[in-house]
């Protein structure tokens, strides 16, 4: 499979991912997390998903297109590492958190995801769900299948203990 | 429709375009030009479905993922509307171009696109066949339905006349 297989399998797997929690969370309430702006183009997927709900983002600088940039209270900019456990402070908990965080560094990207986890899981109300491109390792975080028809491996899906 | 369904409908385009020319080629002779290397997806994309087939790049810089990288020799470096002509006097005729050449700005992309329209063209061998993510308006171009199932409007799919 070459890497555009892979990458259009990725993305796929995503949506389904993202689809499928909107539809699992129907109006409970919480925030979204999207840890890992980019280019934006999830933000606007997320926003499309949970319209009229609080979405917090976060990265270390806003360089998404013009038409998908956060409203300037709902950035939090800085290293994942200090800017998610000073918003877990701030005690809202989430009902998603979709954290893109790889860098195309496997071992760099594993060794955010390590660090992350505890913290991600933190955030999550009870039964939030975490889609992300890096494989979590955290009693807290129960791995779900992924929704029909997306490829196993090339996503990751949890739900919150409890 | 969010930017995150447009961009997967534009891949899933984009990848059902050269796949189908792939069989479309058979193994007629000439080169296929990768015009815009970026991240190496495409070209390890066209490097699977060409096996043994001679494919240059052209790119300002090459930027691609380490596993991605074309032979020195198959590179040509620099602004395309000089690489281009330049490559069309050393004589080979492409039974494929594919060219993704959009910079995220609607109207300078189009403007490069009329610029190389002519240049592509002349590129091609009489029944070559051009894939690319901007619109081409060039007599010599004959437009293309996308194959069965790809999103139309995502991407555009030319033949050469002859």
């Amino acid at each position: 499979m070459s890497r555009l297989d892979g990458f259009i399998r990725r993305l796929e797997a995503q949506r389904d991912c993202l689809n499928a929690v909107a539809r699992l969370v129907g109006d409970r309430p919480g925030p979204v997390l999207e840890v890992g702006l980019g280019n934006g183009r999830t933000y606007d997927h997320l926003r499309t998903l949970f319209p009229g709900r609080a979405i917090y983002v976060f990265d270390r600088a806003v360089l998404a297109h013009p038409g998908c940039i956060p409203p300037a209270d709902m950035i939090r900019l800085g290293d994942f590492r200090e800017t998610l456990p000073k918003f877990r402070a701030e005690g809202a908990r989430a009902v998603l958190i979709h954290a893109d965080i790889g860098n195309g560094d496997k071992e760099s990207s594993l060794a955010l995801a390590r660090d992350l986890a505890p913290t991600l899981a933190a955030l999550l109300a009870p039964g939030g769900y975490l889609a992300t491109d890096q494989p979590m390792e955290e009693v807290r975080l129960e791995p779900q299948p992924l929704p029909a028809g997306a490829a196993e491996g090339r996503y990751h899906f949890y739900r919150a203990a409890g």
